[in-house]
């Protein structure tokens, strides 16, 4: 059978789900909503998405609140949750991204000074930009109402020393500073001030769902009407080598926006395949896509369905090798960035005079 | 040996301020500042307060910053914090009397939602106005720029778990939060937006040392370069009761701001005294000011010295008796609070535009 968006593999992601209580991404809201992250699998789970559907064929406005961490560049993975943001965008969202400075400080031990985090802040900023977003769609966490601030502390009066250790496992005063401004991030625009008591949703991975639990847990106790957020979870999208994650920190690891056309050349090469040994038992057996790097960058970016549904059938078949495969993804992911970085490097000068 | 400052007493303090590391407030410093609560022996203790004396010396502008916390009504105990704090603008300081409504809610469980605290806030924001503070004096949490936030996230992250709970003994994150204000508010005037690097002094009691060591260790850690703040310490001003603090919840322990006429007698006749067990005895032994808690009120407030000292001294000596000691205190605080209270009609309405 071939299944070019990896649903199959959604089944070992099926005992965590029941674990966390979270429900499979129904295939025919994936129809409905007609988007290349839903059908191709790369949004497997949701938490309360009824609610976000029923405003979407009702034509009536939800929250999308999703955001960045300012500690470091942009990669590929994020760039997901930009399409995804784009997406909900245009089926009528009241846009909340969040450029969140005083997170990436505050909670990674590796963003010495505010002044660093503000620097991967303005990259970020000028990378969203870049991509289509404007002014409005964006907050910067230091340049924000005060009444978000104020939210954020009342936030924590509902937060026990239990519940907390409970959902993290620890608590160190600024990764808990951080988390207080994440419950006010998703949270904060149902406050009367900003759009009221409304549907909202945001995006995260499957690890963070234990945050998002607490979150909607906050927005029961808290003295406000608020409707309780759901959630969406993006599968992961892994590095370019095998078992590796997309890291900030290792710039092997992943495609940057910021990358040059060599760095990507570089990086594809020597990028894991689904590849055989020999080029001979390739073309006779025929590789591997499902558990292929350049694949993946394919499922996870490339926007025509039947380029991507044909790469993979011809792998399968033998019929394109690793070489020519890498090539084209080179080509796709250059032609991006080339065009991707010309945009970037107008609004820098924006980017940065909105951060400080 | 007549004390009617009760010095003596203060060796009773002393194990704790070695153990602690403050430093006994010097008397030669008492006497160059001339001031009640320094000569009354009230300031008790200190730590890095010379930087303080050398900026009064040269007359030069210092910080001083303190607040109340809107969590309950104002009593004579919050009136010193009042009085030292004029003496300091006299002298030429910067003032920061913060309104803590955030810190209100969110530190006491009592305080069961925001809007409590606010009117907590108005209350007590009118009362200082009352008192002859202005609206440059005072600042309310909820109204601060956002930098005092950010600062106040900031902060944060220096805070490991460990240090947290060695000072404070929980981790609750409300309290948490609370605690991230009051560093902000302690360290914030510092920050180039207000003064800048600049001497500042806090007055606290002696139990809320281990939160001024935390200040000045966190002042060090983060990288602003900042002053160490000084600290004040005022003595224990007690109850009405043999043994009882001054406290909000208990409205017999003290006498209130908003206390009428019939509320102050009552209290003040049913109050702990010095007094024997019959008048002849007391006639001929004299009374026991130093643990009468109408001699406290005197001390702690009356502005003449020598009524003062002229009532401790006639006390000792059986001149006085309990009843006439406790109708001139009643006249006293009388007179102070239906003077005090007409202005306070006048500042509420202004109190609730700034606080809502």
């Amino acid at each position: 059978m071939i299944d070019p968006w990896g649903n199959i593999e959604i089944s070992n992601y099926e005992k965590v789900f029941r674990e966390f209580g979270l429900t499979k991404f129904p295939s025919n809201w994936s129809d409905k909503l007609d988007h290349y992250l839903f059908k191709r699998n790369i949004i497997i789970a949701h938490r309360d998405f009824g609610k976000i559907m029923q405003r979407i064929k009702e034509k009536k406005p939800f929250i999308q609140m999703t955001g960045i961490a300012s500690s470091g560049k942009l990669h590929f993975g994020h760039k997901i949750n930009l399409d995804l943001f784009k997406f909900f965008k245009s089926k009528g969202a009241r846009t909340y991204f969040c450029i969140a400075n005083i997170d990436g400080y505050v909670s990674r031990p590796k963003v010495k000074s505010m002044e660093e985090a503000n620097e991967y802040a303005i990259n970020n900023l000028a990378h969203v930009l870049a991509y289509g977003f404007t002014k409005k769609d964006v907050y910067i966490q230091t340049k924000k109402d005060k009444i978000y601030y104020s939210f954020a502390f009342e936030i924590s009066k509902k937060i026990t020393e239990a519940m907390f250790r409970a959902v993290y496992g620890h608590l160190d005063l600024g990764k808990a500073a951080a988390n207080m401004l994440q419950y006010a991030d998703i949270l904060h625009p149902q406050l009367k001030k900003y759009e009221g008591k409304m549907p909202s949703v945001t995006s995260i991975g499957v690890d963070q769902d234990p945050h998002a639990r607490l979150t909607r847990d906050l927005a029961k106790r808290i003295n406000y009407n608020l409707e309780l957020p759901s959630f969406l979870y993006f599968r992961h999208h892994g590095g370019l080598q095998k078992g590796m994650k997309m890291s900030a920190s290792d710039p092997y690891s992943a495609v940057f926006l910021d990358d040059s056309i060599q760095d990507v050349k570089y990086k594809v090469e020597r990028s894991f395949t689904g590849g055989k040994d020999t080029l001979k038992e390739q073309k006779k057996k025929g590789g591997n896509p499902d558990i292929c790097k350049v694949y993946e960058f394919y499922k996870f970016h490339y926007p025509n369905d039947k380029f991507v549904i044909d790469i993979y059938s011809k792998c399968k078949k033998g019929e394109i090798l690793c070489k020519e495969c890498k090539e084209k993804c080179i080509a796709f992911l250059s032609s991006f960035l080339s065009k991707h970085q010309k945009k970037f490097k107008r609004y820098l000068g924006i980017a940065r005079r909105m951060i400080l």
